[in-house]
């Protein structure tokens, strides 16, 4: 007999102080549903991560009060944390359009956290001068995120310039030897800049609890 | 004509607060003894990744006052920052004595930024309490650096385990399927761990300067 | 000419002691309902695995008393063998929600040949406590089969706390570098627990048999 | 500072039922013979893989009493189990002489645990005649070990034809497409031979261990 | 501008003794038409490979007597040589209802040809009694061309029975490591018997054409 | 809060000489039309590459004066450069009607520069005497552009026959290993003859603008 | 205890009209001198490939007559076949020099089977007229062997200029992304001549096998 | 019997401009000096690449007037052209100490053709300014080629500050994933750079050869 009744791991937030997060692509919106219920029950919040507008709206149906974000194609239930600016900026940065997805993923796991951001796209590494342009404004902030797919050259360039934390998040677009994001994973984690750390292809909520982690380790 | 006067990066101190670092497999003892001798010159420190023992030992009849340090294989030029164990400390774990080299190289790069470190190997997950039993040290560093060769899981239950920034190393200690590090890079990188950050195999080195900028940023 | 009649293997039952399985993935209903008509002549069990709800309908048009189960996404033709629990439990473990095919697949194998079986999900090796509050329950078993996406790492922890077979299955859910379960499998085959032993990806059947063939050459 | 000592896993025999084994590749003499002199200072069994003649000679120069055993390159310390052949016994059959090492290491690492074992080579798939002639004694044994490069096909032609646990042992002898063992690995991974499991490449230790596990679950 | 009229290779027949072939899974109907149309002006034979049943049909509207295959997923186009069995029988085998399509392309490109065939289906080495009744005939053919996804063993043991020219055809059936064929093509490459031929996964045309190459050269 | 208004590299057509181009495959018709509005605005030319049929007509309803090139699968905005053929011609050359959309975006990328060029198919070594008549009028050009998918055999045989600067494009078309255009590319790379130089699978573009560059550097 | 005597397959030879062949790289001389005297003693022929010229003598010195082949790093016992001269030839092509080891196994196993053969070598395609050169007698032969490594254009190439059987062979020589012959081994897979068929990396043996076959197939 | 003269492509230099190269990895130093004895009867240039200091000197012995260049690895043979400055300057430009090889053998290989060259290294894109102070003499090249191995994201940041036609060039230097140069090759060939081409990893004479077709097609 199966037993499947969720054990949700409502410890999450007080032993790593992170929200509970769900993986929304593998699951049908019946399951997410389930976790929701039992989640609101507790009085927790949510963030589910990877539903399509589709299974958003089904989701929707089953829950009251979700809300969906589009650009980041996540779900949250419940009131984010109160924004803590003092406790200093993450700048998520990405070469192109291309990166809206991930690099807001990255934006919103960390504003329901409290953590002011900000997303500059479009400062690829082909055309210099625009990353050049921002680069006091990039050595004011506390953590760094670079999103980038194709070759993933922006987070070398960048950890080459500024002193700061910087996690690189390869993004899956791209073609023939770069389609899935592996040429990008490579070549961030074969950054002849010292210091630069990575997380998995298209992993923008796993980038945001990286900067949490880095935050909080400095109160 | 071949241009070839050694172009030295003076300014990476400067400009990211990190020690100028050689990595020493692909050259020359020749090589080697020509870089440290322009940064002498300039009154510069070195830290040399990389080097055996019989690279070594030609370096040091080429330049004086280098020193080798055996179980990290690398040669340093210089003396170390003071130590300010009042910016915290980090712990460097490890699954067994075959990560011992990368360990090693991690907590000599630290060091000799002047930061505080400890280094605590076999406590693999085959054998869950010899974790266990540390979990309260582990939770008072400010940073958590985790090698692992063989399936890698290392990071990933220390990181669900303790709140802090972990940064994971996977080592290329392994056979069949593990050789070269490759299975406990990618069980980092797909870790269901939120938050754990992944350098290259065997960077002992960048996982360091992670950690430093990590420090550096909380000041 | 094409000579296609099907030449079924009706000696498998009694050379292994296996129920004839089909694997439907790819194959038609027609191809499907073929097979099962000419074992239900010869008054044989059938299991169909990986069958989607609409094939499985198709299937159901053409022959009478199939049953589908929908968490396994199987077919099943005959009535299984009566339940033998003196033979010992099979405890079948996964991290979380989307690993519940694949351990139904298992569950399902296995209580057709009359083994009782328990499913367990949601302890993942994230949160270590949810797994370490089932250790005396999971002692207790027979065998255990370990169902795993992501990194994989949760046979290994397992295979490190208990004494019994562990059989792992890796599991085709994650992204990026854990795309199609491949970082999974490694991880299980790279593991540093002795004894773990692991079938295909998503291969619950399989897990299933082995554990068969472990409790038959006990009897 | 680094804080070395060795954390031996002493509560794996009484945990596991397995003794404590060694991994020799990735350690020198002097690290294997540390270790060794603290298992015989807690009057602790010892089994130490892939080790090279050299190394063996260095260590036992350092440890009194280790014995070397040269078709399975491991080391051992102290006396093994009582055989106890009405546990069962294991057959390990391979494909050809160059199977030796990896069929040597299995046979010794269960013998040690006092398990009756036979190693039958040159029963390999291209004559199949060779196998077939053994089919009688091999239905005979509890658990089968079958170790094979090139194709690997020789667990699955085996698992066709015996109802017992077959576990199948990649071996790393090939060239070309097989070089490595990585061929053969995902040849028995794909198997269409049900309930055959695998262990990593050249893991002759792995599957022992894991033949040890199914005959301790049928006590 | 673009100068694309399609510049066909009439002499192929001439040169090789081989009927025009048309790859047709990258061409639309449209461009398949127009090839076709060119090649009945021209008044040549045609056999069109890998072609779904919707766009045969659209292909037919186009062109009229051309005739669709749908075991093989061929179209052809005019009339196959006459029969010539003196030159010798191709037998076609394989593991599994799987296999048919791929069976049936080499079987349909050689009796173009008017080669004499035959395909046995169900004969996979998981029990290994149902290829051994067919021995004899199997020793009566010219040459053997064997089918195989998942680990691909079937031309390996063939190959080890029988004296003929054996062409291995890896299937992309499959799941997990076997997933696209690739498990079973390095198996089979691999093989530890002497004298095994490899075509490209699902190659059945090709496999085909070297079996004709082989009967005319014994002509 | 994100700061995403679309920061164009209006400085690449004058310090690079290439006219702006967007890679449509990841972005919406909606985002495509905002970039293509802003572009319009500063009175800029614009090329956007793998655009869909329905994708180029969703995209036709938001922005006036678009054209779609069928064959290209891009969309251009604004009049091309004048021909200018005192600079050159270069001849774009393709083994099959599968090249043609490769083919076809690179000869639209180099006339919209105003490159003069000529599109030759069905040129594939497998009949080679159909490269051999075209001899004399390849070498007649300036820069030779050669598509191929399968083994991708093409720009080795032609670089080994003609003088001037070869760009091979590897194109994705091919099933088995030569799926997704790997072989091919890996071919190329490997190549035989001596300066023959590779872009990514499929970049059509790329390669015009690698001719665009060298027709440039020769001024 | 370890049952280790040989089985060799006398039967082979009756069975597969092929000499016993021994893998000589992973057996040491001891292992190949054991098994040579076995077959002495049995009045058989044996072939061993992959022996360096150290250890064909160490085996020299532990088995008489035996003779060593220098080019083709293969020791043999006894007196290969009369040459049969109208069973017709087998012609050896290769890109270059570093093709001579795999064309000279290939050569040897076949005149070991009184089969006459010719190696042709320099015949690359990057200067095709070398190959065109000799057309007429390449067309000739009864079976055609293509070593080639690189890209392994050569077969290709071949066989769309030739009627008869082509069997490639990938040769290992390379750098970069050919190193290994795996480049080149895909390359003759993805051939867009049809009816090519290929062995291992390195097998020339094998590919001399298939030769056989064929030649036999044709009596 | 094997025939064995070497065909040398005598044509080659009236053909396609470009110096007989041998590549010398895989042959032995008699080979080599057979070669060139040949090409010096014939009074043919030569150029020997991937030649070791050892295998110089064996050769040395064998062929007078041969010249060895330690930095390229190079042997040459004869006078080399007269420098022809006016044909414009080849700028070859590394990240670092590592890429000394490769760059030396790019360099030799056009000055030996009479193409004025020079090498910059330590230009690499983690210390960004120094490229940038480089530009103007960059920008003053007639071609530039970039040698990187790491990430290789060199020529990406120089392709897109240039307009030059750029040969991108990975090294096999590396550690972990950039191991053997394969992420350096991906990270060129993903490029959001427009026209960069790439050739094989460590190919500078390749990248040279490319180089040498551009400037002569500007004649």
């Amino acid at each position: 007999m199966i037993n499947q009744q969720v054990r949700l791991d409502f410890e999450r937030t007080r032993r790593l102080g992170l929200v509970e997060a769900i993986w929304g692509e593998h699951k049908t919106s019946k399951q997410i549903a389930e976790i929701l219920l039992k989640l609101k029950e507790a009085d927790e919040l949510a963030l589910v991560t990877r539903v399509t507008k589709e299974k958003a709206e089904s989701v929707a149906h089953l829950v009251e009060q979700v809300q969906f974000h589009v650009d980041a194609s996540c779900l949250t239930l419940g009131k984010p944390a109160d924004l803590r600016p003092e406790l200093g900026e993450v700048i998520i940065v990405g070469g192109g359009t291309s990166d809206l997805t991930v690099a807001s993923e990255a934006e919103l796991a960390l504003s329901w956290h409290g953590i002011k951001t900000e997303v500059l796209l479009d400062v690829g590494v082909a055309g210099l001068h625009r990353l050049l342009n921002h680069l006091e404004r990039l050595r004011r902030s506390k953590v760094l995120i670079a999103c980038a797919g194709m070759e993933g050259a922006l987070p070398t360039v960048l950890a080459g310039l500024v002193p700061q934390p910087v996690i690189g998040v390869p993004v899956s677009v791209g073609y023939g030897v770069s389609l899935g994001g592996r040429a990008a994973l490579e070549g961030m984690l074969s950054s002849c800049s010292p210091g630069l750390v990575v997380v998995n292809i298209d992993n923008g909520y796993g980038a945001a609890m990286a900067a949490l982690r880095i935050i909080n380790s400095g109160l």
